[in-house]
């Protein structure tokens, strides 16, 4: 269909990482333009006016920004592999919960490094209530997507991340005696060549800590 | 075919009020519960233990919440007057400027009873940039959505709100002058019957300042 899709995005962002693992799995192929976020290209800035943030999806001449917003737009524009449940129900539950990590997990978990002592510890009391309602989600459940990864197991990534940058820092918030349902799912998705490749490459993974512990300010959506 | 359709909501929250445009919009006859924000009713705890706020919505057995959730739902479940554009980019761009609203615009004008002097200032001009952005996205068009109302035109409610309370605080935000096709679309919408019967009742309007103005956390979404 001569169809082009450019991809403008971050190594760092999980944002960008999820729109990437999206691609993968739907199976369109993309140019990916990596952003220096202190030296955005002119396209990004005109591609997404409103927050000059990544990730940006370009498809022929149509520009689509914020990562929840460009998956739903490539779920209705390209049918195969559907990433989102057909179900309306289920898919109001998929929004929902996705809605749940980005509102109020992401921002829990983005205090984490920006606090100490007994604050520290209230922002990991905070994190863990809010995985024990990630977890009762995955009660009898392969993945959050049911039989097979789907649109909440793309936004759930950032439980990935967290056991990645546990096993690197040391401050292990995951563990599989308090989470072990989110913890198999991690093992799980983590045994996926597909969702590996969307992973920060291992050696880049103590240049991403460092990134995201100075990082207060949020440059990707 | 026997369906039961109940709303749980407050007749203060907006989020509330746009769940009930969004099912006269559909046509959709329903039973409506208010709820005592300070007492809430044991099924709206249980209907939305994540978050325990209105607007819920019950559909036979089903309950979801979280108002743009709900209202995805709807259109997805009632195909009559559908409420989201049919076109996946028209759709997209809804979907992001209706982001836009309420994880920018809200909070800043959340901020605006609750700041003084050089602080004040700084968040209504923060608003006039935010509002630009709404004002572009009028240019050429009747309704966010085009020739009719739309999902983006009821998440803009809060732009009639915002006028209504600027009548009554005398504080005026938004002028034929700074933003004339946000006044028109105001103007234009306001005469649509079904739009009056989902704002707040002219009687109620000065309690509805009180409590907006005290009102530090939000109790609905």
């Amino acid at each position: 269909m001569g169809e082009e899709v450019k991809f403008h995005g971050m190594w760092a962002s999980p944002f960008s990482r999820r729109l990437e693992l999206a691609l993968k799995l739907k199976a369109i192929p993309y140019q990916y333009i990596e952003e220096d976020l202190s030296n955005k290209t002119p396209s990004l800035l005109r591609y997404n006016p409103v927050h000059k943030k990544v990730p940006v999806l370009v498809h022929n001449d149509k520009q689509v920004a914020e990562s929840m917003v460009i998956i739903e737009y490539m779920d209705e524009t390209w049918e195969n592999n559907p990433i989102l449940p057909r179900d309306p129900y289920e898919r109001a539950m998929a929004r929902f919960y996705a809605k749940f990590i980005d509102d109020k997990l992401l921002p829990t978990l983005a205090k984490l490094g920006q606090t100490a002592g007994k604050e520290k510890e209230e922002t990991i009391e905070e994190i863990h209530e809010q995985l024990k309602i990630l977890e009762d989600e995955l009660k009898g459940k392969q993945f959050f997507g049911g039989q097979r990864i789907g649109y909440l197991d793309i936004v759930a990534m950032i439980l990935v991340w967290l056991h990645l940058a546990g096993s690197i820092t040391g401050q292990k918030i995951l563990s599989t005696e308090n989470f072990p349902l989110i913890y198999e799912w991690i093992e799980r998705v983590m045994k996926m060549e597909v969702v590996n490749e969307c992973l920060i490459p291992e050696e880049k993974r103590q240049d991403w800590i460092q990134l995201a512990q100075r990082a207060p300010k949020s440059a990707s959506n």
